[in-house]
């Protein structure tokens, strides 16, 4: 049958592939053709709404550049960022979450987002990585351990938030340097304590087309408060999540679906007085415990 | 029921829209994340294959300019853009192709492509178009009626194409202007003549991201020669087509899925001598004969 001949043209489509090496590539692609297929055919798409379209995602790869990546951002608001880390996490963490002798769930993975800065110093326990940057400090501490309890000693954090305005560094300007953001490491127990400020919720860029679509949806831009943390070790399934103060808005509608019920804390607030490992505080102060469970890797 | 205690994402992002107040927006963009969830649930997408999918459609944003439209080609390699040609005909020409009085059916649409350019000049009949341009000239004639056979009097047909190796006048540097492209119209009896060049395949711009696609699908990336057409006048559903030369190569795999049975044509060959409209050729020339029929407008 000669192409011209096929009156449905997914099939015709389908059929470039056969000269595909690559049995991934091909397995992919002919579901993107399938669902893009599928797609246009269910809202019976117009001619100005598909030209409406490539304008639209031409914006968005104009938008992007060295410092904002704005088709992350179109996959994140569209739920697509937050459904990749819950396949990857039931994918890679199976075996824990099967076994039947484990005491706890490997603590619930979230969205990395874009402000990931690799190489944050390594500090030691106790640090203060918030001290001169609006916000209120707070005091966050508790245990890594694996899905028996066992601790994991020499565990990395690598932890980074935004202030207390809801601005990160790398939204600071070219000088600004790398602030709010460290690695820790646990001590024997599996421990882990250090200071930085309480987060509070911040809208995402929405100066572009992102932003423009989140209002033709009739939705809101903003994410609620949360300190980011990388959590690995050899041996583990390497964990990227957030915290999420429980008293922060729009815990229910975080514009990226990032927000699980696991990983909502209460911050506790204290007055003026003697923090949790023993410093004098002049200022009101708040403290954040969690402890962080790992899979084993497989 | 709060957005992180839902464990369905897909629909967590769906229920976002509820507050969409564009009903055919609120349709489009939930088939969008319906399809796209899917994809990614029925492929079981890696975090690395969701990044190099991000990486690819930055370059693609990144590759368009004023005289590329990459995502135009990704449309059109994916099929996308001649499937949303055959729904908007199918669409748009019903009560034709649903009229057992008529004696025959619209011609067949095909995809726009690139290279329009509105405001070709409006020659008369019978002019030369492809004078002084590389490729073998042709004589094209025929008639422009409606589904029962009437003539269309003072038809515009706007028709382009390629030199004889493929280029088009857009991709002949700054200066070269309008080449082999004109708007003429149907005389009383409906009919069309007019000299240009007999078409050649061509491969479409395949030095960036869409080219790279091609090969990783193991596809060429060309199409066979054609001539394109938009035919319309008020009161006739209007006709963007390509007239096919049956002994073109890649007539079975054009890379954009153009083309159909009834748009392709014998060429006639002739040894010099006297043309159909009556013109002494000094060369070697072609002929075709091509009857176009329009549906009328709802």
């Amino acid at each position: 049958m000669t192409q011209h001949e096929t009156s449905d043209i997914t099939e015709t489509v389908l059929r470039t592939l056969e000269g595909c090496t690559d049995a991934r590539y091909q397995q992919v692609m002919s579901a993107v053709i399938r669902h893009a297929h599928a797609l246009v055919r269910e809202v019976d798409l117009q001619p100005h709404e598909w030209m409406a379209a490539i304008q639209f995602l031409t914006r968005v790869g104009h938008t992007c550049d060295d410092k904002r990546q704005e088709f992350i951002l179109l996959s994140d608001t569209l739920g697509i960022s937050m459904l990749t880390v819950q396949l990857e996490q039931a994918r890679r963490s199976a075996k824990a979450l099967a076994d039947r002798a484990a005491t706890t769930q490997p603590t619930e993975a979230t969205v990395q987002g874009p402000f990931y800065w690799e190489g944050a110093p390594v500090l030691p326990l106790g640090s203060d990585i918030g001290a001169g940057m609006p916000g209120e400090p707070a005091h966050y501490s508790g245990r890594v351990t694996d899905t028996h309890g066992r601790p994991i000693e020499n565990c990395c954090l690598d932890v980074w938030s935004g202030d207390g305005e809801g601005v990160y560094d790398m939204q600071m300007g070219e000088d600004a340097g790398m602030r709010l953001r460290a690695r820790f490491h646990t001590d024997a127990d599996g421990r882990y304590h250090f200071w930085s400020v309480k987060p509070t919720y911040y809208p995402i860029p929405d100066d572009g087309p992102v932003g423009d679509m989140l209002k033709a949806m009739g939705r809101h831009p903003n994410r609620p408060g949360h300190i980011h943390m990388m959590v690995y070790r050899d041996g583990y399934v390497p964990l990227t999540t957030h915290l999420f103060p429980s008293d922060s808005p729009y815990l229910d509608s975080d514009v990226v679906f990032g927000v699980r019920d696991s990983l909502i804390l209460p911050y506790t607030a204290h007055a003026p007085g003697t923090a949790p490992d023993g410093r004098t505080m002049e200022r009101a102060f708040h403290s954040a415990r969690y402890d962080i469970h790992l899979a084993p890797a497989a």
